[in-house]
């Protein structure tokens, strides 16, 4: 079974079209090459009963993972962990294992010669102020680290918004958890370039070929410009097995591509990989 | 009053990480600066429950629009109006106006020399099958018109998820609408590179300043590899005036050079616009 993940990006950055999505982006690729199913994406801004409100919706509909992005950083405008406290009616408290991975931190700038002094100020400490029951996860490139937190059966994982910490606590601590929660799942993908045909022409068709290829999913993307008819058609699977996943996309593979020489257009594979 | 807007993004491959969201930063981006504040983006596979959930969840918060992108195709996998159509209780029948929209497109393909034959095939239909009382937006670089529905006082808008498609509706049917909604307001925005601080030691006084000037939204990202300590800050406003906005965000500006340069930091403006 194919564990569910949603994701809260919280940012008002993204909100006003200053920063590009790349984080989720980043994160959806990474998870649907691990097997998992990323199910829904919700962006809010930085305010606690925002964060609070998508986080409770979140919790009640069906997903196994909860990925927040964004809001752990030292300054007033970070309140992703309070938003998530209150949300989970949980106390903010300074958790020791935390502290200790912040004090280290700024120790080590200190002995880098990029700080004066070792001072734990208050928004240092605020790094470091966790919801109750949380755990920190070790930031291996910043200094805010992430957070895990168990809530009834769901497990909800905070990230920091700066892309290169995001990726890093990902790949050294969230992703042998996917992995072991995925199991052998794999996934497999496609793409090919059809032109000379429209889309309205080969719709009736491509649907005959998802109907008879269940687990494959198919999406047309037009990508024509005025004049020139040009469809990439993608084609992609989660399977147990990545022989069972690349045998499944070539069978439906084969199936677009007669469909689409029958009517006159011309293919070239653009992509293949998982 | 700032009118609130919330976008809904219909596509797997916004969810398994094949395409990057620029619609929505790009629609973001633009709502913005009209004076709009886009308050939450949801991104849902293209799946007919999924569709109607999460519109269902948007329209019980307070905004004033909602415009979903994606999904207004002629394939089985365009699902956006029948999910709408679910959400509110309508029944999905060919709309007049767009089926003479759709209609005239592909006739003028056939003049073109793009297509052989006129035919109203059931995919090309489909694409003027709307929700009852909707009313097509047209496309004018496409097929697939727009849609406008009214719901009690909101306001729905789907667009297709082409991305020169979505931008030419939005530009020529949706921006006179969001203008006239939003009144004179006006957004103004810059941004400078703080170098030579760290940002959890500018923290406190950049929320005195953050207090000190209520309604100018200043926001930092850190941006520094390793060894540098490069922090970006964002200040923006919405007001009713240019003049207003400008004042708001230069006073801000000076307050927070004044402390970041206290703290032996060094300053270089990197935007400045509206």
């Amino acid at each position: 079974m194919a564990i569910s993940i949603e994701l809260i990006c919280v940012g008002t950055e993204l909100l006003i079209g200053k920063t590009l999505n790349t984080n989720a982006n980043w994160l959806a690729k990474r998870i649907t090459s691990l097997g998992g199913n990323v199910v829904r994406i919700t962006v809010v801004r930085d305010d606690i009963d925002e964060i609070a409100s998508s986080l409770k919706d979140t919790m009640e509909r069906k997903n196994d993972f909860i990925i927040t992005m964004g809001g752990l950083g030292p300054t007033f405008d970070d309140k992703t962990l309070e938003g998530i406290a209150g949300a989970l009616r949980r106390k903010l408290t300074v958790n020791d294992e935390a502290l200790e991975m912040v004090e280290a931190k700024y120790r080590s700038y200190v002995q880098e010669g990029r700080m004066q002094r070792f001072e734990m100020t208050s928004p240092r400490v605020k790094m470091a102020t966790l919801p109750e029951g949380a755990k920190p996860l070790p930031n291996p490139t910043g200094t805010a680290p992430g957070v895990l937190m168990k809530y009834e059966r769901k497990t909800i994982i905070s990230l920091p918004g700066v892309p290169s910490e995001m990726k890093a606590i990902f790949e050294g601590s969230v992703l042998p958890m996917l992995k072991k929660a995925a199991g052998d799942l794999t996934f497999f993908e496609t793409s090919i370039d059809a032109t000379g045909v429209m889309e309205s022409e080969l719709a009736p068709a491509v649907d005959r070929v998802m109907h008879n290829n269940p687990y494959v999913y198919i999406k047309s993307h037009p990508k024509g410009a005025e004049r020139i008819h040009r469809i990439e058609f993608h084609l992609s699977t989660t399977a147990d097995s990545s022989n069972v996943a690349r045998n499944r996309v070539s069978n439906a593979l084969a199936q677009l591509c007669e469909i689409i020489e029958k009517k006159g257009g011309k293919i070239k594979t653009t992509h293949t990989g998982n």
